[in-house]
Protein backbone atom coordinates (compact mmCIF):
# COMPACT_ATOMS: atom_id res chain seq x y z
CA UNK A 1 0.00 0.00 0.00
CA UNK A 2 1.53 3.51 -1.09
CA UNK A 3 1.52 5.96 1.79
CA UNK A 4 -1.74 8.33 0.19
CA UNK A 5 0.76 11.49 0.30
CA UNK A 6 2.67 9.70 -3.19
CA UNK A 7 0.72 10.90 -5.30
CA UNK A 8 0.29 14.35 -4.29
CA UNK A 9 4.32 14.26 -3.71
CA UNK A 10 4.47 12.70 -7.37
CA UNK A 11 2.13 15.33 -9.19
CA UNK A 12 3.64 18.25 -7.03
CA UNK A 13 7.50 17.15 -8.50
CA UNK A 14 6.11 16.88 -12.28
CA UNK A 15 4.82 20.16 -12.04
CA UNK A 16 8.64 21.56 -10.51
CA UNK A 17 10.81 19.53 -13.09
CA UNK A 18 8.26 21.04 -16.23
CA UNK A 19 8.82 24.61 -14.69
CA UNK A 20 12.44 24.47 -14.07
CA UNK A 21 13.31 23.47 -17.21
CA UNK A 22 10.75 25.85 -18.86
CA UNK A 23 12.32 28.58 -16.28
CA UNK A 24 16.28 27.48 -17.36
CA UNK A 25 16.98 26.12 -20.62
CA UNK A 26 16.25 27.22 -24.22
CA UNK A 27 13.40 25.74 -25.35
CA UNK A 28 14.23 25.91 -29.41
CA UNK A 29 16.93 23.33 -29.18
CA UNK A 30 17.21 19.28 -29.43
CA UNK A 31 19.04 19.75 -26.16
CA UNK A 32 16.14 20.73 -24.24
CA UNK A 33 13.95 18.38 -26.46
CA UNK A 34 16.12 15.58 -24.98
CA UNK A 35 16.30 16.74 -21.65
CA UNK A 36 12.74 17.40 -21.53
CA UNK A 37 11.95 13.79 -22.74
CA UNK A 38 14.34 11.93 -20.11
CA UNK A 39 13.59 14.26 -17.46
CA UNK A 40 9.50 13.55 -17.93
CA UNK A 41 9.66 10.17 -18.85
CA UNK A 42 7.80 9.83 -15.48
CA UNK A 43 9.25 6.78 -13.03
CA UNK A 44 8.34 5.97 -9.52
CA UNK A 45 10.02 9.81 -8.16
CA UNK A 46 11.33 7.93 -4.77
CA UNK A 47 13.81 10.48 -4.64
CA UNK A 48 11.76 13.44 -4.16
CA UNK A 49 8.73 11.82 -2.37
CA UNK A 50 11.57 11.26 0.24
CA UNK A 51 12.78 15.13 0.23
CA UNK A 52 9.20 16.35 0.13
CA UNK A 53 7.99 13.84 3.10
CA UNK A 54 11.36 14.00 4.82
CA UNK A 55 11.29 17.66 4.87
CA UNK A 56 7.23 17.99 6.04
CA UNK A 57 7.77 15.52 8.82
CA UNK A 58 10.94 18.23 10.28
CA UNK A 59 8.88 21.11 9.59
CA UNK A 60 9.80 22.26 6.06
CA UNK A 61 8.05 24.54 3.56
CA UNK A 62 6.59 22.48 0.64
CA UNK A 63 8.45 25.79 -1.33
CA UNK A 64 11.35 25.09 0.73
CA UNK A 65 11.49 21.39 -0.80
CA UNK A 66 10.91 21.69 -4.55
CA UNK A 67 14.60 23.21 -5.68
CA UNK A 68 15.84 19.85 -3.57
CA UNK A 69 13.07 17.50 -5.05
CA UNK A 70 14.10 18.63 -8.28
CA UNK A 71 17.72 18.49 -8.03
CA UNK A 72 17.84 15.22 -6.84
CA UNK A 73 15.81 13.62 -9.97
CA UNK A 74 17.80 15.69 -12.66
CA UNK A 75 20.89 13.97 -11.17
CA UNK A 76 19.07 10.71 -10.94
CA UNK A 77 17.38 11.18 -14.38
CA UNK A 78 20.60 12.36 -15.98
CA UNK A 79 22.95 8.72 -14.15
CA UNK A 80 20.28 6.51 -16.18
CA UNK A 81 20.84 8.40 -19.27
CA UNK A 82 24.60 7.70 -19.36
CA UNK A 83 24.25 4.38 -18.10
CA UNK A 84 21.59 3.52 -20.13
CA UNK A 85 24.42 4.65 -23.24
CA UNK A 86 26.38 1.63 -25.31
CA UNK A 87 29.45 2.12 -23.39
CA UNK A 88 27.73 1.33 -20.67
CA UNK A 89 25.03 -1.06 -20.21
CA UNK A 90 23.64 -0.54 -23.76
CA UNK A 91 20.29 -0.27 -22.45
CA UNK A 92 17.56 -0.01 -25.63
CA UNK A 93 14.35 0.56 -22.92
CA UNK A 94 13.36 2.60 -20.37
CA UNK A 95 10.51 2.48 -18.39
CA UNK A 96 8.83 1.37 -21.29
CA UNK A 97 10.55 3.99 -23.68
CA UNK A 98 13.31 4.25 -25.69
CA UNK A 99 16.30 5.38 -23.73
CA UNK A 100 17.38 8.67 -24.69
CA UNK A 101 20.53 7.52 -26.89
CA UNK A 102 17.73 5.66 -29.56
CA UNK A 103 14.96 8.41 -28.60
CA UNK A 104 17.66 11.10 -29.94
CA UNK A 105 21.46 10.21 -30.27
CA UNK A 106 24.11 9.19 -28.35
CA UNK A 107 26.19 12.50 -29.17
CA UNK A 108 22.89 14.43 -27.49
CA UNK A 109 22.42 11.57 -24.16
CA UNK A 110 25.39 12.30 -23.43
CA UNK A 111 25.48 16.43 -23.11
CA UNK A 112 21.83 16.01 -21.77
CA UNK A 113 23.36 14.20 -18.92
CA UNK A 114 25.68 16.64 -18.61
CA UNK A 115 23.40 19.61 -19.04
CA UNK A 116 20.93 18.00 -16.43
CA UNK A 117 24.00 17.45 -13.51
CA UNK A 118 24.54 21.06 -13.80
CA UNK A 119 20.89 22.20 -13.94
CA UNK A 120 20.89 20.21 -10.78
CA UNK A 121 23.08 22.23 -8.75
CA UNK A 122 21.57 25.65 -10.31
CA UNK A 123 18.27 24.75 -9.45
CA UNK A 124 19.39 24.30 -5.76
CA UNK A 125 21.16 27.42 -5.60
CA UNK A 126 19.05 29.79 -7.63
CA UNK A 127 16.02 29.17 -5.37
CA UNK A 128 14.16 31.71 -4.12
CA UNK A 129 14.06 29.76 -0.32
CA UNK A 130 11.61 31.33 2.22
CA UNK A 131 13.51 30.12 5.37
CA UNK A 132 16.69 28.33 4.08
CA UNK A 133 20.05 30.18 5.24
CA UNK A 134 22.78 30.44 2.63
CA UNK A 135 24.67 28.35 4.79
CA UNK A 136 22.29 25.56 4.81
CA UNK A 137 21.86 25.84 1.29
CA UNK A 138 25.23 25.75 0.92
CA UNK A 139 25.27 22.11 2.63
CA UNK A 140 22.81 21.23 0.36
CA UNK A 141 24.83 21.54 -2.73
CA UNK A 142 27.85 19.73 -0.79
CA UNK A 143 25.54 16.99 0.11
CA UNK A 144 24.23 16.39 -3.26
CA UNK A 145 28.11 16.88 -4.95
CA UNK A 146 29.50 14.07 -2.57
CA UNK A 147 26.48 12.09 -3.44
CA UNK A 148 26.71 12.42 -7.13
CA UNK A 149 30.57 12.33 -7.86
CA UNK A 150 33.33 9.79 -7.46
CA UNK A 151 32.94 9.25 -3.25
CA UNK A 152 29.27 8.46 -4.27
CA UNK A 153 27.04 7.40 -7.20
CA UNK A 154 29.87 7.67 -9.69
CA UNK A 155 31.99 5.48 -7.51
CA UNK A 156 29.44 3.10 -7.75
CA UNK A 157 28.50 2.94 -11.37
CA UNK A 158 32.76 2.50 -11.74
CA UNK A 159 32.37 -0.83 -9.47
CA UNK A 160 29.56 -2.15 -11.29
CA UNK A 161 31.31 -1.61 -14.71
CA UNK A 162 34.71 -3.39 -12.91
CA UNK A 163 32.94 -6.47 -12.26
CA UNK A 164 31.00 -7.09 -15.47
CA UNK A 165 30.25 -10.23 -16.14
CA UNK A 166 31.59 -11.75 -12.79
CA UNK A 167 30.05 -12.86 -9.56
CA UNK A 168 31.09 -10.27 -6.47
CA UNK A 169 31.19 -10.93 -3.12
CA UNK A 170 27.97 -9.93 -0.96
CA UNK A 171 30.35 -7.17 0.29
CA UNK A 172 31.25 -5.64 -2.85
CA UNK A 173 27.81 -5.94 -3.98
CA UNK A 174 26.54 -4.34 -0.93
CA UNK A 175 29.37 -1.44 -1.36
CA UNK A 176 28.23 -0.70 -4.83
CA UNK A 177 24.30 -0.50 -4.33
CA UNK A 178 25.52 1.80 -1.24
CA UNK A 179 27.12 3.79 -3.62
CA UNK A 180 25.21 3.76 -7.09
CA UNK A 181 22.09 3.94 -5.69
CA UNK A 182 21.98 4.39 -1.93
CA UNK A 183 24.16 7.96 -2.24
CA UNK A 184 21.71 9.27 -3.68
CA UNK A 185 19.00 7.88 -1.36
CA UNK A 186 20.47 8.88 1.41
CA UNK A 187 21.29 12.37 -0.32
CA UNK A 188 17.37 12.59 0.01
CA UNK A 189 17.18 12.73 3.68
CA UNK A 190 19.75 15.54 4.12
CA UNK A 191 18.40 17.48 1.63
CA UNK A 192 15.43 17.88 3.73
CA UNK A 193 17.11 18.12 6.63
CA UNK A 194 18.99 21.14 5.80
CA UNK A 195 15.54 22.74 4.18
CA UNK A 196 13.71 21.96 7.34
CA UNK A 197 14.56 24.54 10.46
CA UNK A 198 15.58 21.45 12.50
CA UNK A 199 19.63 21.54 13.98
CA UNK A 200 19.56 17.90 15.83
CA UNK A 201 22.32 15.74 14.51
CA UNK A 202 21.01 13.08 15.89
CA UNK A 203 17.55 13.19 13.83
CA UNK A 204 20.14 13.51 10.82
CA UNK A 205 21.83 10.66 11.47
CA UNK A 206 18.24 8.50 12.27
CA UNK A 207 17.26 9.41 9.20
CA UNK A 208 20.45 8.49 7.44
CA UNK A 209 19.91 5.19 8.95
CA UNK A 210 16.56 4.80 7.74
CA UNK A 211 17.33 5.96 4.01
CA UNK A 212 20.23 3.74 4.12
CA UNK A 213 18.35 0.90 4.86
CA UNK A 214 15.34 1.87 2.69
CA UNK A 215 17.90 2.35 -0.23
CA UNK A 216 19.54 -1.22 0.40
CA UNK A 217 16.06 -2.68 0.13
CA UNK A 218 15.16 -1.09 -2.64
CA UNK A 219 17.66 -2.59 -4.46
CA UNK A 220 17.56 -6.49 -3.05
CA UNK A 221 13.58 -5.68 -3.77
CA UNK A 222 14.91 -4.79 -7.78
CA UNK A 223 16.85 -7.88 -7.73
CA UNK A 224 14.15 -10.10 -6.73
CA UNK A 225 11.68 -8.44 -9.50
CA UNK A 226 13.51 -8.87 -12.20
CA UNK A 227 13.17 -12.67 -11.53
CA UNK A 228 9.71 -12.84 -10.38
CA UNK A 229 8.06 -9.90 -12.41
CA UNK A 230 7.77 -9.11 -16.21
CA UNK A 231 8.78 -7.24 -18.95
CA UNK A 232 5.84 -5.01 -19.40
CA UNK A 233 5.30 -4.70 -15.50
CA UNK A 234 8.63 -3.60 -15.00
CA UNK A 235 9.07 -1.51 -18.05
CA UNK A 236 12.55 -3.12 -19.30
CA UNK A 237 13.26 -6.62 -20.28
CA UNK A 238 12.79 -9.01 -17.28
CA UNK A 239 15.71 -11.26 -16.63
CA UNK A 240 18.15 -8.50 -17.52
CA UNK A 241 20.32 -8.95 -14.79
CA UNK A 242 20.33 -12.72 -15.23
CA UNK A 243 20.74 -12.46 -18.70
CA UNK A 244 23.89 -9.68 -18.27
CA UNK A 245 25.40 -12.15 -15.92
CA UNK A 246 25.03 -9.41 -13.04
CA UNK A 247 25.57 -10.06 -9.24
CA UNK A 248 22.45 -9.89 -7.63
CA UNK A 249 20.78 -10.95 -3.92
CA UNK A 250 19.21 -13.78 -5.08
CA UNK A 251 22.22 -14.71 -6.99
CA UNK A 252 24.62 -14.50 -3.91
CA UNK A 253 21.94 -15.46 -1.25
CA UNK A 254 19.00 -17.24 -3.46
CA UNK A 255 15.84 -15.83 -3.83
CA UNK A 256 14.54 -16.88 -0.02
CA UNK A 257 17.89 -15.44 1.35
CA UNK A 258 16.99 -12.41 -0.74
CA UNK A 259 14.01 -11.84 0.44
CA UNK A 260 14.99 -12.11 4.13
CA UNK A 261 17.56 -9.75 3.48
CA UNK A 262 15.15 -7.45 1.93
CA UNK A 263 12.25 -7.99 5.15
CA UNK A 264 15.52 -7.08 7.17
CA UNK A 265 16.56 -4.73 5.82
CA UNK A 266 12.47 -3.15 5.79
CA UNK A 267 13.01 -4.00 9.92
CA UNK A 268 16.09 -1.69 10.25
CA UNK A 269 14.33 1.19 8.36
CA UNK A 270 11.63 1.07 10.53
CA UNK A 271 13.33 0.87 13.55
CA UNK A 272 15.24 4.12 12.86
CA UNK A 273 12.34 6.08 11.65
CA UNK A 274 11.10 4.73 15.56
CA UNK A 275 13.87 6.05 17.07
CA UNK A 276 12.66 9.75 15.96
CA UNK A 277 10.85 12.14 17.64
CA UNK A 278 7.89 12.20 15.17
CA UNK A 279 5.35 10.64 13.24
CA UNK A 280 6.38 8.90 11.21
CA UNK A 281 3.46 6.56 9.69
CA UNK A 282 3.69 7.86 6.63
CA UNK A 283 7.25 7.08 5.82
CA UNK A 284 6.74 3.35 7.44
CA UNK A 285 3.50 2.93 5.20
CA UNK A 286 6.55 4.19 2.21
CA UNK A 287 9.16 1.45 3.37
CA UNK A 288 6.60 -1.28 3.20
CA UNK A 289 5.62 0.30 -0.42
CA UNK A 290 9.69 0.05 -1.65
CA UNK A 291 9.44 -3.81 -0.63
CA UNK A 292 6.09 -4.97 -1.18
CA UNK A 293 5.78 -3.14 -5.16
CA UNK A 294 6.12 -5.66 -8.14
CA UNK A 295 7.52 -2.69 -10.19
CA UNK B 1 55.34 37.40 -23.97
CA UNK B 2 53.03 35.64 -20.99
CA UNK B 3 52.46 37.87 -17.89
CA UNK B 4 55.10 37.19 -15.16
CA UNK B 5 52.26 35.62 -12.60
CA UNK B 6 51.45 33.23 -15.45
CA UNK B 7 54.04 30.57 -14.41
CA UNK B 8 53.21 31.38 -10.80
CA UNK B 9 49.58 30.35 -11.14
CA UNK B 10 49.66 27.68 -13.35
CA UNK B 11 52.16 26.24 -10.73
CA UNK B 12 49.80 27.07 -7.99
CA UNK B 13 46.65 25.54 -9.56
CA UNK B 14 48.52 22.20 -10.36
CA UNK B 15 49.42 21.77 -6.85
CA UNK B 16 45.23 22.45 -6.00
CA UNK B 17 44.36 20.25 -8.41
CA UNK B 18 46.64 17.36 -7.15
CA UNK B 19 45.40 18.02 -3.43
CA UNK B 20 41.58 17.99 -4.34
CA UNK B 21 41.84 14.79 -5.61
CA UNK B 22 43.77 13.15 -2.87
CA UNK B 23 41.74 15.06 -0.69
CA UNK B 24 37.83 14.43 -1.94
CA UNK B 25 38.57 11.14 -4.64
CA UNK B 26 39.32 7.27 -3.28
CA UNK B 27 42.48 6.54 -4.72
CA UNK B 28 42.14 2.91 -5.27
CA UNK B 29 40.31 2.99 -8.40
CA UNK B 30 40.12 2.78 -12.22
CA UNK B 31 37.70 6.19 -11.91
CA UNK B 32 40.12 8.09 -10.11
CA UNK B 33 43.29 7.04 -12.07
CA UNK B 34 41.17 8.67 -15.31
CA UNK B 35 40.22 11.30 -13.09
CA UNK B 36 43.77 12.12 -12.36
CA UNK B 37 45.04 11.61 -16.19
CA UNK B 38 42.97 14.00 -17.47
CA UNK B 39 43.00 16.31 -14.92
CA UNK B 40 46.75 16.86 -14.19
CA UNK B 41 47.46 16.40 -18.09
CA UNK B 42 48.56 19.79 -18.42
CA UNK B 43 47.47 22.43 -20.70
CA UNK B 44 48.15 25.86 -20.12
CA UNK B 45 45.39 26.75 -17.41
CA UNK B 46 44.23 29.65 -18.57
CA UNK B 47 40.27 29.54 -16.60
CA UNK B 48 42.93 29.29 -13.36
CA UNK B 49 45.12 32.11 -14.66
CA UNK B 50 42.53 34.30 -14.68
CA UNK B 51 40.80 33.95 -11.56
CA UNK B 52 43.75 34.12 -9.61
CA UNK B 53 44.99 37.13 -11.71
CA UNK B 54 41.47 39.12 -12.04
CA UNK B 55 41.06 37.94 -7.89
CA UNK B 56 44.50 39.33 -6.88
CA UNK B 57 43.55 42.40 -8.76
CA UNK B 58 40.12 42.85 -6.82
CA UNK B 59 41.94 42.46 -3.48
CA UNK B 60 40.70 38.68 -3.02
CA UNK B 61 43.08 36.35 -0.98
CA UNK B 62 44.70 33.42 -2.95
CA UNK B 63 43.30 30.75 -0.89
CA UNK B 64 39.89 32.01 -0.99
CA UNK B 65 40.77 31.76 -4.92
CA UNK B 66 41.87 28.44 -4.86
CA UNK B 67 38.32 26.46 -5.00
CA UNK B 68 37.21 28.63 -7.93
CA UNK B 69 40.39 27.90 -9.98
CA UNK B 70 40.17 23.92 -9.49
CA UNK B 71 36.69 23.99 -10.00
CA UNK B 72 36.49 25.97 -13.55
CA UNK B 73 39.51 23.69 -14.59
CA UNK B 74 37.70 20.40 -13.52
CA UNK B 75 34.88 21.77 -15.46
CA UNK B 76 36.79 22.46 -18.27
CA UNK B 77 38.32 19.23 -17.98
CA UNK B 78 35.37 17.19 -17.77
CA UNK B 79 34.33 18.43 -21.08
CA UNK B 80 37.35 18.16 -22.72
CA UNK B 81 37.32 14.42 -22.19
CA UNK B 82 33.14 14.25 -23.46
CA UNK B 83 34.21 16.20 -26.70
CA UNK B 84 36.63 13.90 -27.42
CA UNK B 85 34.46 10.43 -27.32
CA UNK B 86 33.72 8.41 -30.18
CA UNK B 87 29.84 9.77 -30.37
CA UNK B 88 31.36 13.20 -30.25
CA UNK B 89 34.42 14.77 -31.84
CA UNK B 90 35.89 11.17 -31.97
CA UNK B 91 39.26 12.47 -31.09
CA UNK B 92 42.54 10.05 -29.99
CA UNK B 93 45.13 12.84 -29.18
CA UNK B 94 44.82 15.43 -26.97
CA UNK B 95 47.97 17.36 -25.10
CA UNK B 96 49.92 15.37 -27.18
CA UNK B 97 48.36 12.50 -25.07
CA UNK B 98 46.47 9.60 -25.97
CA UNK B 99 42.85 11.24 -24.82
CA UNK B 100 41.06 9.62 -21.54
CA UNK B 101 38.65 7.07 -23.62
CA UNK B 102 41.74 5.75 -25.18
CA UNK B 103 43.74 5.54 -22.24
CA UNK B 104 41.13 4.23 -20.43
CA UNK B 105 37.83 3.02 -22.07
CA UNK B 106 34.76 4.90 -23.11
CA UNK B 107 32.57 3.95 -20.53
CA UNK B 108 35.80 4.93 -17.84
CA UNK B 109 36.04 8.45 -19.53
CA UNK B 110 32.31 9.05 -19.45
CA UNK B 111 32.21 8.38 -15.98
CA UNK B 112 35.45 10.28 -14.81
CA UNK B 113 33.87 13.25 -16.56
CA UNK B 114 30.84 13.16 -15.15
CA UNK B 115 32.80 12.49 -11.57
CA UNK B 116 34.82 15.89 -12.88
CA UNK B 117 31.90 18.07 -12.58
CA UNK B 118 30.59 16.96 -9.37
CA UNK B 119 34.05 17.68 -8.14
CA UNK B 120 33.85 21.11 -9.37
CA UNK B 121 30.59 21.58 -7.58
CA UNK B 122 32.35 20.09 -4.53
CA UNK B 123 35.18 21.90 -4.42
CA UNK B 124 33.66 25.79 -4.55
CA UNK B 125 31.43 24.74 -1.62
CA UNK B 126 33.88 22.67 0.25
CA UNK B 127 36.36 25.09 0.81
CA UNK B 128 37.85 26.80 3.90
CA UNK B 129 37.34 30.82 2.66
CA UNK B 130 38.95 32.75 4.70
CA UNK B 131 36.90 36.00 3.51
CA UNK B 132 34.02 34.72 1.40
CA UNK B 133 30.52 34.82 2.91
CA UNK B 134 28.23 31.78 2.21
CA UNK B 135 25.79 34.55 0.42
CA UNK B 136 28.84 34.76 -2.33
CA UNK B 137 29.91 31.12 -2.42
CA UNK B 138 26.11 30.62 -3.53
CA UNK B 139 26.96 32.78 -6.18
CA UNK B 140 29.95 31.17 -7.12
CA UNK B 141 28.01 28.33 -7.49
CA UNK B 142 25.30 29.65 -9.76
CA UNK B 143 27.23 31.27 -11.76
CA UNK B 144 29.47 27.85 -12.33
CA UNK B 145 26.15 26.01 -12.99
CA UNK B 146 24.91 28.23 -15.46
CA UNK B 147 28.10 28.77 -17.01
CA UNK B 148 28.03 25.02 -17.60
CA UNK B 149 24.85 23.69 -18.37
CA UNK B 150 22.48 24.25 -20.88
CA UNK B 151 22.25 27.61 -21.29
CA UNK B 152 25.86 27.89 -21.13
CA UNK B 153 28.75 25.17 -22.63
CA UNK B 154 26.31 22.41 -23.19
CA UNK B 155 24.12 24.66 -25.29
CA UNK B 156 27.66 25.25 -26.92
CA UNK B 157 28.66 21.87 -27.82
CA UNK B 158 25.19 21.32 -29.10
CA UNK B 159 25.20 24.59 -31.57
CA UNK B 160 28.63 22.53 -32.76
CA UNK B 161 27.05 19.00 -32.79
CA UNK B 162 23.95 20.45 -34.57
CA UNK B 163 26.55 21.75 -37.47
CA UNK B 164 28.94 18.92 -38.17
CA UNK B 165 29.99 18.88 -41.80
CA UNK B 166 28.06 22.21 -42.46
CA UNK B 167 29.08 25.90 -42.88
CA UNK B 168 27.30 28.22 -40.70
CA UNK B 169 26.83 31.97 -40.92
CA UNK B 170 29.37 34.18 -38.72
CA UNK B 171 26.76 35.02 -36.07
CA UNK B 172 25.71 31.19 -35.56
CA UNK B 173 29.74 30.21 -35.13
CA UNK B 174 29.67 33.50 -32.42
CA UNK B 175 27.01 32.27 -30.31
CA UNK B 176 29.02 28.41 -30.43
CA UNK B 177 31.47 30.11 -29.39
CA UNK B 178 30.38 32.03 -26.85
CA UNK B 179 28.91 29.49 -25.54
CA UNK B 180 31.04 26.66 -25.80
CA UNK B 181 34.06 28.49 -24.52
CA UNK B 182 33.03 32.06 -23.77
CA UNK B 183 30.63 30.70 -21.05
CA UNK B 184 33.43 29.13 -18.85
CA UNK B 185 36.00 32.48 -19.28
CA UNK B 186 32.96 35.01 -18.17
CA UNK B 187 32.82 32.35 -15.36
CA UNK B 188 36.54 32.87 -14.35
CA UNK B 189 36.11 36.60 -13.64
CA UNK B 190 32.66 36.17 -11.71
CA UNK B 191 33.77 33.58 -9.89
CA UNK B 192 37.46 35.77 -9.22
CA UNK B 193 34.70 39.03 -8.36
CA UNK B 194 32.73 36.89 -5.66
CA UNK B 195 35.72 35.10 -4.13
CA UNK B 196 36.81 39.28 -3.79
CA UNK B 197 35.35 41.53 -0.96
CA UNK B 198 34.17 43.94 -4.15
CA UNK B 199 30.68 45.08 -4.17
CA UNK B 200 30.65 47.08 -7.46
CA UNK B 201 28.05 45.85 -10.44
CA UNK B 202 30.13 48.21 -12.72
CA UNK B 203 33.49 46.56 -11.99
CA UNK B 204 31.58 43.06 -12.79
CA UNK B 205 30.52 44.28 -15.75
CA UNK B 206 33.91 45.25 -17.27
CA UNK B 207 35.27 42.23 -16.58
CA UNK B 208 32.76 40.01 -17.93
CA UNK B 209 33.21 42.51 -21.70
CA UNK B 210 36.84 41.69 -21.04
CA UNK B 211 36.61 38.12 -20.32
CA UNK B 212 33.84 38.11 -23.08
CA UNK B 213 35.88 39.54 -25.79
CA UNK B 214 39.14 37.39 -24.69
CA UNK B 215 37.05 34.78 -24.87
CA UNK B 216 36.27 34.63 -28.49
CA UNK B 217 39.87 36.49 -28.92
CA UNK B 218 41.30 32.87 -28.00
CA UNK B 219 39.12 31.13 -29.89
CA UNK B 220 39.51 32.99 -33.33
CA UNK B 221 43.35 32.63 -32.45
CA UNK B 222 42.49 28.64 -32.41
CA UNK B 223 41.07 28.74 -35.78
CA UNK B 224 44.34 30.20 -37.07
CA UNK B 225 46.40 28.37 -35.42
CA UNK B 226 44.93 25.51 -37.05
CA UNK B 227 45.80 26.59 -40.18
CA UNK B 228 49.45 28.24 -39.06
CA UNK B 229 51.05 26.11 -37.06
CA UNK B 230 52.20 22.64 -37.03
CA UNK B 231 51.21 19.03 -34.70
CA UNK B 232 54.13 18.96 -32.93
CA UNK B 233 53.51 22.76 -31.55
CA UNK B 234 49.47 21.67 -31.21
CA UNK B 235 49.57 18.76 -29.36
CA UNK B 236 46.71 17.69 -31.64
CA UNK B 237 46.70 17.34 -35.46
CA UNK B 238 47.17 20.06 -37.40
CA UNK B 239 44.73 20.99 -39.76
CA UNK B 240 42.00 18.75 -38.35
CA UNK B 241 39.16 21.52 -38.02
CA UNK B 242 39.51 21.56 -42.02
CA UNK B 243 39.65 18.35 -42.43
CA UNK B 244 36.48 17.83 -40.22
CA UNK B 245 34.53 20.53 -42.37
CA UNK B 246 34.13 22.53 -39.25
CA UNK B 247 33.30 26.28 -39.20
CA UNK B 248 36.25 28.58 -38.95
CA UNK B 249 36.68 32.36 -38.75
CA UNK B 250 39.09 31.82 -41.70
CA UNK B 251 36.62 29.57 -43.29
CA UNK B 252 34.19 32.24 -43.33
CA UNK B 253 36.65 35.87 -43.11
CA UNK B 254 39.39 34.82 -44.74
CA UNK B 255 42.89 34.38 -42.97
CA UNK B 256 43.77 38.01 -43.04
CA UNK B 257 40.28 38.53 -42.09
CA UNK B 258 40.31 36.18 -39.29
CA UNK B 259 43.61 37.72 -38.36
CA UNK B 260 42.25 41.44 -38.04
CA UNK B 261 39.34 40.07 -36.11
CA UNK B 262 41.53 38.66 -33.48
CA UNK B 263 42.97 42.07 -33.03
CA UNK B 264 39.76 43.91 -32.74
CA UNK B 265 38.80 41.38 -30.48
CA UNK B 266 42.18 42.02 -28.52
CA UNK B 267 41.56 45.68 -28.65
CA UNK B 268 38.19 45.05 -26.96
CA UNK B 269 39.54 43.75 -24.10
CA UNK B 270 42.29 46.25 -23.40
CA UNK B 271 39.59 49.13 -23.69
CA UNK B 272 37.34 46.91 -20.98
CA UNK B 273 40.55 46.33 -18.69
CA UNK B 274 41.29 49.95 -19.07
CA UNK B 275 37.67 51.04 -17.39
CA UNK B 276 38.54 49.38 -14.49
CA UNK B 277 39.91 51.11 -11.27
CA UNK B 278 42.92 49.16 -11.37
CA UNK B 279 46.35 48.80 -12.95
CA UNK B 280 45.17 46.12 -15.24
CA UNK B 281 49.19 45.76 -16.90
CA UNK B 282 49.48 41.72 -16.25
CA UNK B 283 45.82 41.59 -17.76
CA UNK B 284 46.62 43.34 -20.60
CA UNK B 285 49.86 41.05 -20.87
CA UNK B 286 47.66 38.27 -21.11
CA UNK B 287 45.48 39.27 -23.38
CA UNK B 288 48.43 40.42 -25.75
CA UNK B 289 49.83 36.70 -25.15
CA UNK B 290 46.64 34.60 -25.77
CA UNK B 291 46.15 36.08 -29.36
CA UNK B 292 50.43 36.46 -29.85
CA UNK B 293 50.50 32.26 -28.84
CA UNK B 294 51.31 29.60 -31.50
CA UNK B 295 50.18 26.72 -29.09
Amino acid sequence: MAPSSLPMFQQRVEQQLQHLLASKIPKTSLLYDAMAYSLLLGGKRIRPYLVYAVGQLLGAKLEDLDAAATAIEAIHCYSLIHDDLPAMDDDALRRGKPTCHIAFNEATAILAGDALQALAFEALCDHAYIQVTPSRQLAMVKALARAAGASGMCAGQAIDLAHTNQQVALTTLEQMHRLKTGALIECTVQLAYYASPIDAPTVLADLRQFADALGLAFQVQDDILDIESDTETLGKPQGSDVKANKSTYPALLGLQGAKQKAQQLYHDAIAALQRLPYDTTELQHFAHYIIARKF
